[in-house]
C-alpha cells in the first residue's frame, strides 16, 4: 500500500447541497480554480443530473479547470450520478472533457434505505450495481462506486456488493458513513474488514466520506486512513448538509503535523488553505466560527506576551503549527492611502487575483477611495473589495443611488434608483421597520420579483470604527426554483446569497440584496437563460461599467 | 468502574480565556445558572487569582447557583489554581460558599514547558505538586489536579506525579491534551496507561481536558472515556482559546445516541442544550457556524419533501438524532400581534426566562411594541429581546436618541442624545464613512472612553425583511484593562463585548456600542467600582427604566 493519501474534494457537490450555499456556475468555477491551485487530486464538480445549468457549470470545470495550460497535472474531474443510465450519460456529458474524467456512481446498501427509499432488496441492489456500474466503465476508464449508508450496511453484503462492483469495472470504492453515526474503532473497523474481505481490492482504491453529526467525522477519516484508505473525500470548512462533511484543512493538517504517527502525505500546498475557505465562506455565505479548527480567526490567536518574548522554542509550548503553513499572514498592515498600483498589484497578486489591466485599473479606483475613507487598508479588505467589484452574478439591475434616514424616532425611510435591464433608470421611496427594510422595499417595488429574505449578516472586516462592512444575504424565490437532491431524490428550493461591501452598511445590504435578487432572476431564466461562459478567469465575467 | 460520567464545564474559565469571550460578572452568574439548570455535575467558574473581580464573579457563583433553594443536588462549583499558595488561597475563598466545592490545582509535567516556561526539573515539579496538592487538601475535601500538558509528558514521569498528587490528596486526575496534539488511540493510551500504572489511582476519578487543534479533541475525550477515565472537561459550543476545547454537546449526544456502545450515562439534560448553546454564544460574541454537529443552524435542516413525507421510519434514513432532544423547538410561529399577556409569559417561562411582574411588564410591552412592526414573533426574536432588555451590564450613558441620514451620496452624518451618569443628557453630531462611524463618533465626543473597535457584526434574528437586527460589537480599551491568564502567566488585555437588538439595524448598533462601552467603564472602574450584586436573578440587575 502506498503512503499517499488522495484528496477528493466535494465541495462543489456535498458542500454545495448545504441549505443556501447555492454558488452560480461563475462561482464554482472559481472555486474549481483554487482547489486545483490548492492541489487536490479530484474535485467533485457536482451532480450534472439535477439540473442543465448544473450539468453546464460541471462542464466548464471540466473544460477549463481540467485540462491546464500552464503544464501543471490536471486534477480528476468527477461528476456524480444515481444508479440509473440516465444521470450516469449526464455525468459523462459534462466530465468527458476533461483530461482525466471520473463518474461516480452511488447506491444505498443499508436496510433502512434499501426498505425505505430504494424499495428494493438485497439482489435487485446488487444486480443495479453491477450493471450500472459496467455501464459507467464502458464510457470512463476511472470509476468510483459508493454503497450509501455503509455505516450501517451489513458488512457481509458490502464486501459482496463491493465485489462485484470491481469486477463490474469500479476502480475507487468510497466508503460514506452518510448520517455521521459511527464512532472511530467502528469507521476503521468498516475499512479494514472491507480490505480484508473483498475481492479484488488490491487494485482499488478505498476512500472515506464522513459526516459529521457527532463532531467525529476527522477522527473517522484519519481511523479509515489508518486502516488502509487512501482517497478522503472532505470539503473546505467542513461544509455540507447537516453538521457537514469532514473538514479538507484538519485532515491534510492532521496528517501533516503528526507526519510521524501517520507517515502519509498528501499533494496540498497548505499555504493556500486559508485562501481557498475565505473564498468558499464568502460565496456560500457560510461562516467560520472563530473556534473552528485551522481556519477559524482565532486558530492561531496569540496574546501580546507571547509575541514580544519572540523565542520560537517558547511559542512551541503552546502552538503545535505556525500558521504561516496555512497561509495566515501575520502582517495586518497592507497598505495604505499612499500606496502605489505597483505595491497594490502585487499584494493582489500574493492573493491570488492576477487581475488584467482592466481590472486592476478598477480595482485600483475603488482602492483609492476606499484609502481616503480608512488609514489602512488590510488583506481582508482587499478580499471583500475584489469579492465586491469581481465576483459577481451578471448584473440585471444595478444600483445607482440610495438616499437613507432613520433613527429612533421612528420611520426610516430609503429612497433607492436603480438602472434596470433596459437601460431605463427607476426611482422609489418606501419607508420600513428599519433601514435596511426601507430599502429593500423600495427595492422590491423596482425589480417585482418575489422573495423572502432567509438570512441578513453583516461583519465588519477589519478592526475600527471606519472599517468596510461586509453584507450577505441569503434569499429564496417566492415562485420556487427547483433542483434533484441526489441521495434524497427530494426537489430542494433553492436559496441565492448576495454579498455586498462598503463603509456605509446600508450601501452595502443594498448592494447584497441586489445581488442576490440578480442571481435569482439569472438562475431563473427571468433575464437572460444562464451566464454568459466565462472564458479566461475574471475578465469575461460580467461586471459593473 | 461506574457508567457514569461527570460532565466538567469549564465554559465560564478555559472558554471564558478566548479572545473577546469576557463576560461580565452579571454574565457569568447568568451562564453559571444554566449550566446548572442544564445538570452539569461540575462548573469551573473561574481564575479568581486573576483578578478581584474574577475571585467576586466565582464567589457569587459558589453563593447562588452552589446552594440551591429548591431542593435540587448542588452542582460542584470549583475555581482554578496555579500550584502556589496564594492562588489557592484565592481558589479557596471564592469556592468555599458552595455547598459542594471544589479546588483545581495544576503544574506541567512536559519537558518543553518545564524548561522553558517553569524553568524547573523534574524533581522541582515533583516537590511543588506534593506541597501545593496537600495544601489545597488542608483547605478542601475536593482537590483535583492537571499535569499540564501531559498530552506531551513521559509517560513514566506522569505515573510518578499522579501517584505522589493522590497520596497528598486529590481525589480528581485530569489529563489535559493542553496543544491539542494528540490522535484518540494516543489519548486513549496514555489514560489507560495511566489507570493501569498510577499507584491508588483506584480511588480517584480519571478527567480528561482536550483541545481541538486537529479537530479531534471530541474522539480524543471518548477515547480516554473509553479507556477508564470518568470525568469529562469540556465548553458550551466547543469555545476556548485557539480552536477551543472539546464541545459539551457533541460528547453528550455522542454517549447519547451511541448508547449501546458506550454503556455510558451523563446527568445532562439535553432538552436545555439549544438554550444555553444560544446563551453563550450571545454573551460571548462568539458565533456558532451553521454546519456545527447538534448546535449548529443546520445541524437538523431537513428539506421540504422529507417532512412532507411524516413517516419516523423515513427520517430514520437521514437523521439520528431528534432535533426535540437537544431542545431544538420545531415551531416557529410562535406569537404574533394578538397574543396576549399569558401566553408571552408562558412562552418565555418555557423558554427559560422566569421573569418577575415587573419585568413581564416591561418585556411585554417592548413585545408589543415589536409586534406592531413585525408580523410574526419567534422564539429567536423573544430570545433576543430579552436579553437586550434585561441582560446588559450596569449602565453608565443611556441611549436617548438616535437621527441618521447617509447614502450613496456621500456624507453620512449622525445625531446621538444620550443620558449620562450625571443624569443630564448630552447631544451630538458626527460625519463618519459610513452611518454607525458616524454614531460612533458621535457617541465617543459624549462618553470620552477611548477605545479600539476589534470586531462587528449584525445579524438578523429571523427570517423576513422586516427581522429585529442583533448587532454584537467588541472593543478594548485603548487605555488597556488586563487580566492574568493562569497557564500563560501573560497579562491579557480584556476586550469587551455588547449587544442590541432594534428593527432598524442602525439604532441596535448605537446600543451594542453602548453596552460595550458602559461594560468597560464599569469593569475599569471608572463608573462604580464593580456591578452591584445580584440578589435573585434578574429583577436585582440594572435595567434601563
Amino acid at each position: 500500500m502506498d503512503n499517499y493519501v488522495r484528496i477528493f474534494d466535494t465541495t462543489l457537490r456535498d458542500g454545495e447541497q448545504s441549505p443556501g450555499a447555492t454558488m452560480t456556475s461563475a462561482e464554482k468555477l472559481e472555486v474549481a480554480r483554487a482547489l486545483a491551485k490548492l492541489g487536490v487530486d479530484v474535485m467533485e464538480a457536482g451532480f450534472p443530473a439535477a439540473s442543465p445549468d448544473d450539468l453546464e457549470a460541471v462542464r466548464r470545470i471540466a473544460v477549463e479547470v481540467g485540462n491546464p495550460t500552464d503544464g501543471s497535472r490536471p486534477p480528476i474531474i468527477c461528476g456524480l450520478a444515481r444508479a440509473s443510465k440516465n444521470d450516469i450519460d449526464k455525468a459523462w456529458e459534462a466530465v468527458q472533457h476533461a483530461a482525466r474524467p471520473r463518474i461516480h456512481t452511488f447506491l444505498a446498501t443499508s436496510e433502512i434505505h434499501m426498505k425505505y427509499k430504494l424499495k428494493m432488496d438485497r439482489e435487485q441492489v446488487l444486480d443495479r450495481v453491477i450493471q450500472m456500474v459496467g455501464y459507467a466503465r464502458s464510457l470512463c476508464e476511472d470509476v468510483e462506486f459508493s454503497p450509501e449508508d455503509a455505516g450501517r450496511s451489513d458488512p457481509e453484503f458490502l464486501y459482496l456488493v463491493l465485489g462485484e462492483a470491481i469486477k463490474a469495472g469500479a476502480t475507487t470504492l468510497n466508503i460514506p458513513d452518510t448520517v455521521g453515526y459511527t464512532t472511530p474503532d467502528e469507521f476503521g473497523a468498516l475499512i479494514e474488514g472491507i480490505i480484508k474481505n473483498t475481492p479484488g481490492i488490491e487494485n482499488c482504491i478505498v476512500s472515506t466520506h464522513c459526516h459529521n453529526d457527532l463532531g467525529l467525522a476527522t477522527a473517522n477519516t484519519l481511523a479509515g486512513i489508518r486502516a488502509g484508505a487512501r482517497q478522503a473525500e472532505v470539503t473546505i470548512n467542513g461544509i455540507g448538509e447537516r453538521a457537514g462533511n469532514t473538514s479538507l484543512e484538519e485532515i491534510v493538517m492532521a496528517l501533516h503535523t503528526r507526519r510521524p504517527v501517520f507517515n502519509l502525505a498528501t499533494g496540498i500546498d497548505t499555504t493556500q488553505i486559508m485562501h481557498v475557505s475565505k473564498l468558499v465562506s464568502n460565496y456560500t455565505g457560510i461562516v467560520v466560527q472563530p473556534n473552528k479548527a485551522i481556519v477559524g480567526a482565532n486558530a492561531f490567536a496569540h496574546e501580546a506576551g507571547i509575541h514580544q518574548d519572540g523565542m520560537l522554542k517558547n511559542q512551541l509550548t503552546y502552538e503545535i503549527m505556525r500558521p504561516e503553513m496555512v497561509g495566515v499572514t501575520q502582517s495586518r498592515l497592507v497598505l495604505g492611502k499612499h500606496s502605489g498600483r505597483h505595491a497594490f498589484k502585487t499584494r493582489l497578486s500574493e492573493l491570488g487575483y492576477p487581475l488584467n489591466e482592466t481590472d486592476l485599473d478598477k480595482a485600483f479606483e475603488r482602492f483609492k477611495a476606499l484609502a481616503d475613507k480608512k488609514k489602512t487598508i488590510t488583506d481582508a479588505d482587499l478580499d471583500a473589495l475584489v469579492a465586491d467589484e469581481f465576483y459577481q452574478p451578471s448584473e440585471v439591475f444595478v444600483l445607482d443611488g440610495l438616499q437613507v434616514a432613520c433613527g429612533t424616532m421612528g420611520m426610516p425611510t430609503a429612497t433607492v434608483r436603480l438602472r434596470g435591464p433596459d437601460g431605463a433608470t427607476h426611482i422609489q421611496a418606501a419607508i420600513g421597520t428599519g433601514p435596511v427594510d426601507a430599502a429593500y422595499k423600495a427595492i422590491d417595488a423596482i425589480v417585482q420579483a418575489p422573495s423572502t429574505l432567509l438570512e441578513f449578516a453583516v461583519h465588519a472586516v477589519t478592526e475600527g470604527i471606519d472599517a468596510l462592512g461586509e453584507v450577505t444575504v441569503r434569499i429564496e424565490g417566492t415562485n420556487g426554483y427547483h433542483s434533484l437532491n441526489a441521495q434524497k431524490e427530494t426537489e430542494r428550493s433553492r436559496t441565492f446569497g448576495g454579498h455586498g461591501a462598503d463603509t456605509d452598511i446600508i450601501v452595502a445590504s443594498a448592494k447584497a440584496y441586489l445581488a442576490a435578487l440578480n442571481k435569482l432572476l439569472v438562475v431563473t431564466g427571468k433575464y437572460g437563460s444562464a451566464e454568459t461562459p466565462a472564458t479566461q478567469g475574471l475578465t469575461a465575467w460580467s461586471r459593473k461599467e
